[in-house]
């Protein structure tokens, strides 16, 4: 945990703010200013045109390419590797004034900011342009996704002679010539560019998935003139003459539209083509502000619903709120069928995959701050479960097993030792369906998308274990669990008690249907295609699923034999050599009890209200010391449970670089995109760590305290469609809820604080802290 | 073990017979007709060319290319894979009649037979070709390889037409313009072609290793006149016309020399050029026939004390001779530094690489054959070493770590779960040693050789392993035994007894020097660079080794917790989903007690005088239906195991396709090149099977019993320098010591016969066999 920060951006509650430049950071700016609105983003990258360092990179959600390795000797290993691909660039622009090119790596500048604003999501980047002939023109650029449509992109350019008049020209146009980072290759074809008045279009097909994008821009503004209009294989763009009127502002907008399609069918492609034509014919009535406004007022929702504050801790302030802005530029359920990557739409590391993280971390946030975001989570694997359905027969199972990275629902990870061996993707969307449901009650997605999903995943998991030879014990067999330090182990704690809940939980929604539904639950059943034969299977597997555990000491063994593995005294690993992974030989970091991230404590936080206080004592105790915490996910789960034992300094100790770790590029590699799905930990660090949240029992709970690094805090949530805001400072807990308009509100919400059942209303409730939860 | 013979060749005692051709065995015969002599090997291709089926190889022993792999992200995996390459055509003949080319795809013929005589190595092909025009003309081709002299292959072709008189046009020459079959590719550059009188030479240099070779051919007979010669860029032949007299031979002979150059050092370089200039210089001296007759006087020699007779089955009797021929083909001392691949020199599958098979299998067949080939195996890994040490580096570990496969030393196997996790390469090296020593007491090869090799290896254990967590247990962890199946296991019995041994053996030794050699001991260990400290390290490990094992039932356990794995009836795999590794996805084979090939039975095969009759017994009954023989190795150790028992039909079905396994092609891949380490195993499955011989007690022992299926058969081994000739016949065994000259022999030799001591002299001794060894 030895992380240390590297701090550049301005500390603002609101806003981050790159104050003058330095090209030593400029790939971390691009991540950290990257826009998105789920169904795009954008790398904060300078339009312009930068001959420094870069990731211009502009991505669509679910628009991918395939990698194709060499086909392995050996069944059930993918060799088809897909990433997220690097598409058009449809803020392309280029300033030229006397001969001379804008150029941030190159060209004389001062008074550099850059800012986003969290409120509403507007990228503003204003500089002073000294040009070889010595005038100076100011520059200011903004930009920003519609939330509300999501396929708008806009654009400003807004520029001022600083004594004098003058021209000046500026190439805007889209490109989608650009190479993808890590392949150093483009992956488009059958580029086709048109263009109109004051207007560009350009389509484009990926190589081999055959996708394709379209983006069309309309451009206003001050403009003199049109002076030519440039098209080649991959780019178009139009060549406008401004005016500079000494002190005055001349101005340029683009409104940019970009569509998708995803799918290469012939229906899909006629739909999508007419939507783009109408979009393009629409595009005229689309006014700048309007959008601005809309989007703006989008964000203020967001805030009001979602927002944390912290009292004496700036840093963290905008650390947090960067977090849940990152969260729901990154996803909001705005098209059904999009998932997370693990770095979001901010780069191509993690190839723009989604893994486990998805329901583990990123759900929670959604279920308590945008059910509908939550809901299309979810949808995506329903949508996607013929694919695990087909990756269970590769692996010789039954019923479906859900990727451990993906972005079209097929398996991408090549590594059979996490593709083959890894079971917590699939009981992950099993707790997902459960915790949605637990907070909607929502039957009807029970009824036709979350059954099918937990029958096949139950399915699988059925015909994936094994007896053991006396056939006293079910479980797993060469498995590995979420610590990825452990492989090919046998009774993996997590994954039989994630297995035995997530059969558990089918049988009883199962029984609920037949008590609910008595009069279609035979149709149900015929529909789902389950047998009461195959459900008695299934509860003697739960019956007989081993958990590991040692009575005498409370201590789940995190696999069978775990215990007695050779002991790491993981503090006396010499710094220099991590990250292990590139300096022990592979092997080597699979033979002694030292654990990658949360594997026992993981199941303790997914189903706190199971276990005793002193299993989550003794268990934090044996497993912390062993833990590297390799994995960005794991301090935040160990912060929430520290917070639980009245650890309250090694909590927040853990939590320090949660809500930065992109801010402050702990891990030094910001420059390949932000940390998405470690976003949504840091989101779970102060709900459930300071404000003791937890969501997995009969009742919403709440054990606020505050650290005694800040004055108060407040955090907000969405429950039951009212938001609840709680505060709390070193002495009280005040909860008030609030109604949201757009939801359907209860009167009044049950929750328990402090173990105490308690009422919610538009009154706050105001609670003392007890003792052991002071600092 | 539902395996079936596809028989295509005669029965012969001596003889391998192919009578008439069949184009469908093309490959198989090329396989089966293999010739080689350590130094090099040639597949049994048509040399006149052949545009059917044809895998025309020819090899040198230790000539490769290199594959390089993507490099993986994870330390300690290799990413280069060497493999043997395929080399110059030295056969290259092409005949042409009235403007037609021999070719038995498309030609007319008839009589053909083809013979491979095991006494004398000479490969014969005869056959009548009726030209396009109705001409005869009989065609006679026979090749040999040198065995006293490794660098020179002979070629003669004889014609005979039949009812005219004419002439004939005959291309003979070098060809190394042809592809590696698996990479479709050739590998050569930098070639250079060469013309004399009679002569042609051509020297050309492989791709990326830069090795050379240089191969020279000289050529004589019945020639009319040379009519052209044509050189092009990797190909080089002479045009000669031979005269046709009805009913009369015409011939023409090639003596081609052949010389490899595997360093490309300056200085190796001269040598090599020196050596193949001198050679060509000195070839007119050399003469076929001469040739000839010492290399069957090689063959004769080994078949006086290596031959092994069957009496009542003739299947068998040419199965064992052409595996006697093949080991003694493939490897016998004749270059230090040459290792035995997996298919010998006869294809290229497995890449031409060494497996631990060498020490494991073919060794003890050389310490009771060629004891200067058995040194020269081990020369190998001595010379090879700064690789080993090499390679425990990347591994994270002291000492030495043996590559799983090899052919330079360096580790070629780019799975890491086999690469990193399996140690038995490096512990067959020491129980090499240990045997070579036994059987020959060479100090010297101890002091200079065995003693580097074996601390190394013995450090590299020493770091490989852990104590459990609370220090009690010795052992290692994540490793995979010589059971395949079983993968990324803790204390795996036959890995822990290994090293065991290995350590308890490292330090015998270094007690036996001090004891030995007083005055030198203080300088040996400091050349070996060991110290007291670390000595009493491996002893403190040897004391605490854990060897799982159950008092009560007797035994052992392959691995922590193998007993309480999932059981599977291995009977009830339905046969189509054989190979496993093909029908099964990968991890499903790991996840069950089900195992490929003995481990804990190796052990009990190699440390037989170890465990008790009724150890074994348990372990055989436990083990051996658990075991699906998918490795080519596992039957014989079974059989000699089952023999042991007195189980004799079950050790004569283990037996039964030993011998045959190529010639009937029961795994069907002997197109792809000879099983020759099976080779060496089917030689044990009569001498230490049926004949019932153990080398790994204090004295050598016998407990010969006849299968029922045989009148009688005898074997003979050469120990301490004289052969002993063992025949067995359903009431006796006989016993007879026969001095060899060339070796300086004891006059009496104890032996262990029935557990009864024994002295063998000239005069043969019989033994009746006991009651419990009769069938």
């Amino acid at each position: 945990m030895a992380k240390t920060a590297d701090r550049y951006f301005k500390t603002d509650p609101w806003k981050i703010i790159e104050d003058g430049f330095d090209p030593a950071y400029s790939e971390v700016s691009e991540s950290v200013f990257s826009l998105g609105n789920e169904y795009m983003g954008v790398r904060g990258y300078f339009e312009e045109g930068y001959t420094g360092a870069s990731m211009t990179g502009s991505y669509f959600n679910g628009i991918y390419e395939q990698d194709i390795h060499k086909k392995s000797g050996y069944k059930g290993i993918t060799n088809v590797t897909e990433f997220m691909v690097n598409s058009v660039n449809w803020l392309y622009t280029r300033i030229c004034f006397e001969g001379e090119t804008l150029d941030l790596a190159a060209s004389c500048i001062s008074s550099f900011q850059r800012t986003l604003d969290l409120r509403n999501g507007v990228l503003t980047r204003s500089l002073i342009w000294k040009t070889q002939s010595g005038k100076e023109i100011a520059v200011l650029f903004e930009r920003f996704l519609s939330m509300q449509n999501p396929y708008i992109g806009c654009q400003k350019i807004r520029l001022q002679p600083i004594g004098f008049d003058g021209e000046i020209r500026i190439h805007a146009g889209l490109d989608a010539s650009g190479q993808h980072k890590a392949y150093e290759k483009n992956f488009w074809r059958n580029a086709a560019c048109e263009t109109g008045r004051d207007f560009v279009s350009l389509m484009a097909q990926t190589v081999s998935t055959g996708q394709r994008v379209y983006s069309g821009c309309r451009f206003s503004g001050d403009i003199l003139r049109e002076e030519d209009e440039i098209v080649s294989a991959k780019t178009v763009e139009k060549v406008y003459i401004l005016p500079l009127r000494n002190r005055q502002n001349t101005e340029i907008n683009r409104i940019a539209l970009n569509y998708v399609c995803k799918e290469p069918t012939e229906e899909a492609v006629r739909v999508f083509t007419g939507k783009c034509l109408a979009a393009e014919q629409a595009s005229g009535q689309l006014h700048y502000e309007t959008i601005k406004e809309d989007s703006t007022a989008w964000w203020t929702n967001v805030w009001e619903h979602s927002d944390i504050t912290i009292e004496g801790d700036v840093l963290n302030q905008q650390g947090i709120r960067f977090c849940i802005f990152q969260m729901f530029q990154t996803y909001h359920g705005a098209v059904a069928g999009d998932n997370i990557g693990a770095k979001g739409l901010t780069g191509e590391a993690y190839n723009g995959n989604a893994f486990w993280d998805t329901e583990t971390y990123c759900l929670p946030f959604f279920i308590f701050n945008d059910m509908q975001a939550a809901k299309s989570l979810l949808i995506f694997r329903y949508v996607t479960l013929p694919e695990a359905m087909e990756r269970a027969k590769e692996l010789d199972c039954d019923g479906a097993f859900y990727p451990i990275a993906t972005i079209s629902g097929k398996e991408c990870c090549n590594l059979w030792q996490h593709a083959s061996l890894q079971l917590q993707a699939s009981t992950a969307v099993a707790y997902g369906i459960w915790l949605y449901e637990k907070y909607t009650g929502d039957r009807d997605f029970m009824r036709e998308c979350g059954m099918p999903m937990l029958i096949e995943i139950s399915r699988m998991l059925a015909t994936r274990g094994s007896y053991t030879a006396d056939g006293t014990r079910y479980g797993y067999y060469g498995v590995m669990g979420p610590d990825e330090f452990q492989m090919m182990v046998n009774h993996d704690c997590y994954t039989n008690y994630m297995a035995r809940f997530t059969l558990q939980f089918t049988i009883d929604q199962l029984s609920r249907f037949t008590a609910e539904e008595p009069e279609h639950i035979c149709d149900l059943r015929r529909q789902w295609n389950v047998s009461e034969r195959e459900e008695s299977n299934w509860s003697q597997m739960i019956r007989q699923m081993y958990i590991p555990y040692d009575e005498r000491t409370g201590l789940f063994e995190q696999q069978e034999g775990f215990f007695s593995l050779p002991h790491i005294d993981v503090d006396s690993i010499p710094i220099e050599e991590f990250p292990l992974y590139h300096h022990w030989t592979y092997d080597r970091i699979y033979r002694n009890d030292m654990i990658k991230q949360p594997d026992v404590l993981m199941l303790m936080l997914l189903f706190n209200g199971s276990f005793t206080q002193e299993e989550l004592r003794a268990n934090y105790e044996y497993y912390e010391p062993r833990c590297i915490h390799e994995s960005s996910l794991s301090p935040s789960v160990h912060s929430i449970l520290a917070n639980q034992l009245h650890k309250t300094e090694e909590a927040y100790d853990f939590f320090k670089f949660a809500t930065r770790m992109d801010l402050d590029n702990y891990n030094r590699n910001t420059c390949e995109g932000l940390h998405t799905t470690s976003i949504a930990a840091a989101w779970m660090n102060i709900v459930y760590g300071f404000g003791g949240m937890r969501s997995d029992g009969e009742m919403l709970c709440f054990q606020p305290s505050v650290p005694k690094e800040w004055r108060s805090y407040s955090f907000r949530i969405v429950y039951h469609g009212d938001v609840i805001i709680v505060t709390v400072n070193s002495e009280t807990a005040t909860f008030v809820k609030k109604s949201v308009s757009e939801y359907c509100a209860d009167t009044k919400l049950h929750v328990m604080i402090y173990g105490r059942e308690t009422v919610l209303a538009e009154e706050p409730v105001t609670v003392d802290i007890p003792g052991e939860w002071k600092a």
